[in-house]
């Protein structure tokens, strides 16, 4: 690509004087509905002169960003008709909708969903005062809106979306306005490199747009002021071939636009070609657009005596404190005015047939475009079965497998069964995480540079649909933005750092929550996070790797959307993998650790256990046919293996000790059925947990989110829990478990404590219990390892 | 600068062959070490053939990092020594630890701080012994290690920190090595552009190293997989001069690394001279490398048939799985003698004089450079009187004031006192967030471009001490190298986005509570978080604008270092800040809204009640004397005022009802008093929230964090709370104060609810409260706004 053509402005002239008049007036019939949503609630075509009533009390929104919007928008949509490009748009400026929703509204599909707000005055009514209004809808792209598939909320992830978008999906165009304030997020900074993961033949086209609006809420952007060869260099260092649209006056700017996107088109068809012609999936440079305007374009030039067009002061409301100032109603109208509504609209406030004919037509319209309602394109996964990858498991607490390792296969069938909309992600870490079996079927997609040693077993793939890149933002992003788009996929993440997308959960946690409530929204296939490498095998890797916080962040969000599961062995994760594959609209949470542990149910008893989500191991109970003196309770992994290990002491110091042996597996059973759909009814955890017994939970996570989970339940009072306290330094995992005291010997010594009846019986069987916990510590200073018979216990037969 | 120049590699000479040998023998003492304390338990110095025994079972720690970083660290070392350059190190790749370790104990700087592991045999013996080892240190930069700020356990931040320790240190130069795994995190990838942020006349420099080593744990890393014009690209692209140093041969390579570090070096002076003889300050294009080196350089370059050196195997442990391959102890003692150790240490196994000149005496070594243990350097910061801010009230619950604004003053006089050492942080935001006093003694930095109409209003100044940017990430990582370095801060923030950073915040936590164990460590100031633009007025920017689950996160950190405020007013406020700007080694959390907000407490009463951080508003209370029929409590500044209000609700409607009112400030008051230093003891517990009454505890956050704080209080079965539970859409404050049951109304029926005596009586009051709820909503759905009456409620006198 030469970069000294990329830089200069194209001298093509593709629209003729007649068609730059009609785009700009359909820009401009744009702009106004941009501002009329911020400001009016009535007189919405301004038949009459603009009085205080017709004006909004409480002015909101954000007109900085929308023209330019609205100017990509609109361009984007000669594109569509003159190629018949199939393509959807992502405004990366959140607070930016007016500029969206405006020509959303006005090619009609904002009419068809929602019938109040019609074509015609009427409907223009409604659909300004809805605008940021209390009962109406957002400021941003929100799930309400036709075609968005991105918020923008909080900031940084529009390009990642995109790119998730444009897998596997050879014939979209994916527009994506990247605003200059959320270009300076870490997120968004590494997604540029996104581009290194898009194959020209499989995928489709993103064609990213920088809004260098100039301003954020209060401070110029720093891509905004940076020379141009610099920003240019940055764009190419980035991988990209960049294009340069700068001005500000409308008539120039629309034939620099219309030639640059055509010479943007033309590279992207190019690209494509010559991959798809070949065969030969080379990593690409892909064009993008940097697009210069005054920031609130075409907005009021001043008031007040200060510069308002082109300067921070046209972020949101660029003419506000109208009781103090009823002079400003004046120069709202001049403004609104200044966009000749009268010329645009018709007689019954419709936009006027020449206009109309700009717009694409049915599915070809952006807002109207399936991709972005991806449930209704989203096909059921084909699924493998998952027993056949089952654990054979004779007895149980006797062998160990590595838990992952299976899921791994499992993924590798799902895979092999949907090589077109499946996707696996992670962090650099999927060998590591021991699903590599998946690699049989797909390799990792490395677009890149190739070296000749990649050929030993670097597993890379210029098609390879196994997603790595050493940044949970990106890899998140490109997640949803697939799923959204209706397709499916497997994220697996070190548990510690997937702290690093809390933001990022939150936000979409949210999306559905919303999306759930709108009935033109098609469900869309759940995001299934696989949480491993676990805080309680990272005692090695030491105390920054420790944090299973993740779950109390996750368990904040709205019950319709939020699952946790817990699977303790191979047979479990599998058949709670196969089940967070099939589900719609949730966001599943599993944490299972990836190193050898023991395993307990064969499949049938799994698929039993896992079914219930929580229940008694009778093999482990010794309360048949009675009450219990006590229950014991694991919850993870690790928490329930150490759980059976205190248990198996217990009933050899006090074989009379009734002991009920409890394993939880979807977390939210714990919490009350009015609170979450999976919670138990009280009669049912009574049962389970009695009403008056003590309860030793042995917990994964930090200790004091099952409280927060069932801190109303009847027998809470005795409701005993142990987990992660912030204890660690490198250490064995036996005395990690002990130094947070979930291990063995500080179960056993808890249950001695709460069971009245061992109190005086049990006192010098604590004090051996003790001398265990510092015999392990001291094996392990010595040894650096655990002693192999407690590493390597087993439940006793 | 010329761009072919800073391309090609540097023809100087500045070693003499001599030189080159002495400086390859110190790094080879760096290797031999860095294996060393990966493989061996015994024999350090290979004065016996190797065997089994002398080897660790468990082989940890990662060497595919380490040459790197000793290669840069020993070049480091002439600069300092030839130059009289101060100059601390950071290690981006966390795990190349050994890389790092090994100069420094070569320096005498970890003898002298850990006397076990002295210069000698029996202390390499320790040395080698207690690497990644239970008991011991961990594989990462942790706090244990002399010379660190930056233990790298999660990756991402290591230029931002190096900034922050840069900033206001004119002399100082942060070299920071950036591992190529960690340049495709979004973090580090924005953080580039903190070039834009150093002023040289003030600031110190930061030389990046980016290290091109090629792989992450089973992966190429993208930036070693691009064209080198294409990184030279992104790199000016980001603003810096690249310069490159690649190789493996290590006598060419030392020649290039050190013509490369003069004149880097020179670059660095002639930017800070011209800038401070010019008293000039604009942005400078600073220089970086890029050092390409093969991964595990020096170490085993094939195992079992399989390339090692240069390739993701040599990532972690190069030679593995020796008792399988009794044959690789052999390999690995080759490997270690290839160091020639007996040429390097003495007889006692001390480095031989020759190399040990030539490293930085006392501190300037960077291991014992005092801005590495910043709490050293710290001076306490010169306090104004916040007093002098204070907000009059005369009567309690009468008068409305900003809540942030006075704040914004206070932070403005303390900014005055301390021009040199204190700098507020905040993503664009400081303004809307209402602080913008400050800006009257300091305004925002701005080095990059400047436009005419930044002089109107846009308080941007080269020599400002506001940091600005749309990042959190980066404005974290700033202000924690600040801090680390001994200085002071305060960071502004959007609540529901302080999400971004919650992994920085978990990272930083887990750093103080292990610094506060090391004696060596002096405590450095707090990082203090102000929350603002809370949950309860994103109303209006709707539901992605609404997470106060912040708090969530922070509680499940050591509680040595977790501290929580919910100052409910102006006086609360200041004298909170104030406390939290003296305080060290905490991370203190306050929430407190930018809005106008009811005034409660003159200073005198909240310095009292701040002090206490608890406590009964006697003026809202009826129970004098006596027992309560009900608890209220509010805990934030929004959920105090709806307390109050229905409180004076039920006052009317219930004249006899006696309500106890309680305010919280200091949320781990919840916890009880062995939980958290904060913590009450129960007895106080029990007598300011009884033991058996109903208590109605509306709270700033998701209501389930007062259960897990409050569990286990004597009265938790009566403990109710209101808070945020995911509800919202575009509302306006008193509807979404409805939706979640914190309003007024919700609040009262819940009183009637839970008090036996009104259940028959209330009844009809209940009906009234509901009615009014719908009207509210109603109100809003048509104006827009709250009832004026109902917004600007105050409390009754």
């Amino acid at each position: 690509m030469d970069n000294a053509l990329s830089l200069s402005a194209d001298n093509r002239t593709p629209l003729s004087s007649e068609r730059i008049a009609a785009m700009d007036a359909y820009w401009r019939a744009c702009n106004y509905l941009a501002a009329g949503m911020i400001y009016l609630r009535d007189n919405p075509l301004l038949r009459e002169p603009l009085r205080r009533e017709h004006i909004k009390q409480r002015l909101l929104g954000h007109w900085g960003a929308s023209p330019g919007l609205s100017f990509a928008y609109v361009h984007l949509n000669r594109i569509i008709t003159e190629r018949h490009q199939e393509a959807i748009f992502i405004a990366g400026p959140g607070h930016g909708a007016p500029g969206v929703l405006a020509p959303v509204y006005l090619e009609g599909t904002y009419s068809e969903i929602y019938p109040n707000t019609s074509e015609d005055e009427d409907g223009l009514t409604s659909f300004f005062k809805q605008f940021s209004f209390p009962g109406g809808i957002g400021s941003h792209c929100t799930p309400e809106t036709p075609g968005s598939i991105h918020e923008g909320g909080e900031l940084g992830y529009s390009i990642s979306h995109a790119f998730g978008a444009a897998f596997d999906n050879p014939r979209l165009l994916v527009a994506v306005v990247v605003g200059d304030g959320e270009a300076e997020t870490g997120p968004l900074a590494t997604s540029w490199h996104s581009n290194k993961f898009l194959n020209p033949i499989r995928d489709g086209a993103v064609l990213p747009i920088l809004h260098l609006n100039g301003y954020k809420i209060n401070n110029p952007t720093l891509l905004a002021r940076i020379p141009r060869d610099e920003l240019a260099a940055l764009m190419r260092g980035y991988g990209w071939v960049p294009h340069f649209v700068e001005g500000d006056d409308p008539a120039a700017m629309h034939q620099q636009m219309a030639a640059t996107l055509d010479r943007c088109l033309d590279q992207i068809r190019e690209i494509q070609q010559r991959a798809r012609t070949s065969g030969q999936a080379t990593r690409a440079h892909w064009p993008m657009i940097v697009l210069r305007t005054p920031k609130g374009w075409t907005g009021p030039r001043e008031v007040g005596g200060k510069q308002v067009e082109g300067s921070w002061r046209s972020h949101q409301v660029p003419l506000s404190d109208l009781d103090a100032n009823p002079d400003r109603i004046r120069q709202l109208e001049d403004w609104l005015r200044s966009y000749r509504p009268d010329e645009l609209f018709d007689r019954a406030g419709r936009l006027i047939p020449e206009l109309k004919a700009l717009a694409p037509k049915g599915l070809m319209r952006m807002s109207a475009s399936p991709h972005a309602n991806g449930g209704l394109l989203r096909r059921a996964l084909r699924m493998p079965d998952y027993r056949q990858h089952a654990q054979t498991v004779a007895q149980p607490g006797r062998v160990s497998a590595m838990n992952t390792k299976p899921l791994g296969a499992f993924l590798r069938d799902v895979m092999a069964k949907n090589m077109d909309n499946f996707r696996v992600f992670g962090p650099d870490e999927n060998t590591s995480n021991k699903l590599d079996a998946i690699y049989a079927v797909s390799k990792k997609l490395w677009l890149a540079d190739y070296l000749p040693e990649d050929a030993d077993g670097g597993e890379l793939a210029p098609d390879g649909r196994v997603l790595e890149m050493l940044s949970e933002h990106t890899l998140e992003g490109w997640y949803e933005g697939y799923v959204l788009t209706g397709r499916h996929g497997f994220f697996a993440t070190y548990e510690a750092f997937v702290h690093v997308i809390d933001s990022m959960y939150n936000q979409h946690a949210k999306w559905l929550a919303i999306s759930e409530e709108i009935p033109w929204r098609a469900p869309v296939s759940s995001i299934n996070l696989l949480i491993t490498s676990t805080v309680w095998r990272q005692d090695h890797n030491g105390f920054t790797h420790q944090d299973p916080g993740f779950l109390d962040v996750v368990v904040n969000k709205n019950p319709e959307v939020t699952r946790i599961y817990l699977p303790p062995d191979v047979n479990c994760l599998l058949f709670t993998a196969d089940h967070c594959l099939r589900s719609r609209n949730d966001i599943n949470v599993i944490v299972a650790d990836k190193q050898m542990h023991l395993q307990y149910l064969d499949m049938d008893q799994a698929i039993t256990h896992c079914t219930k989500g929580v229940g008694i191991w009778d093999w482990a109970s010794n309360d048949q046919g009675g009450e219990p003196d006590v229950v014991m309770v694991g919850c993870g992994d690790i928490p329930t293996k150490e759980a059976l290990a205190a248990t198996a002491l217990l009933r050899e110091y006090f074989p009379d000790l009734r002991i009920r042996f409890i394993n939880v597996v979807d977390l939210f059973r714990m919490q009350p059925e009015g609170e979450h759909p999976h919670g138990l009814s009280d009669r049912d955890f009574d049962s389970l947990f009695t009403v008056d017994k003590p309860i030793i939970f042995n917990f994964h996570g930090y200790p004091w989110l099952i409280h927060r989970l069932a801190y109303r339940r009847t027998n809470h009072k005795n409701l005993h829990v142990r987990g992660y306290k912030e204890k660690g330094h490198i250490n064995t995992p036996l005395e990690l478990a002990i130094e947070n005291e979930i291990d063995r010997f500080s179960l056993a010594i808890d249950v001695i404590n709460r069971v009245p009846r061992l109190q005086v019986s049990g006192a010098h069987v604590k004090e051996r219990l003790k001398d265990h916990k510092i015999a392990c510590r001291q094996y392990a200073h010595e040894h650096g390892t655990d002693a192999p018979d407690l590493a390597n216990w087993t439940w006793p037969h």
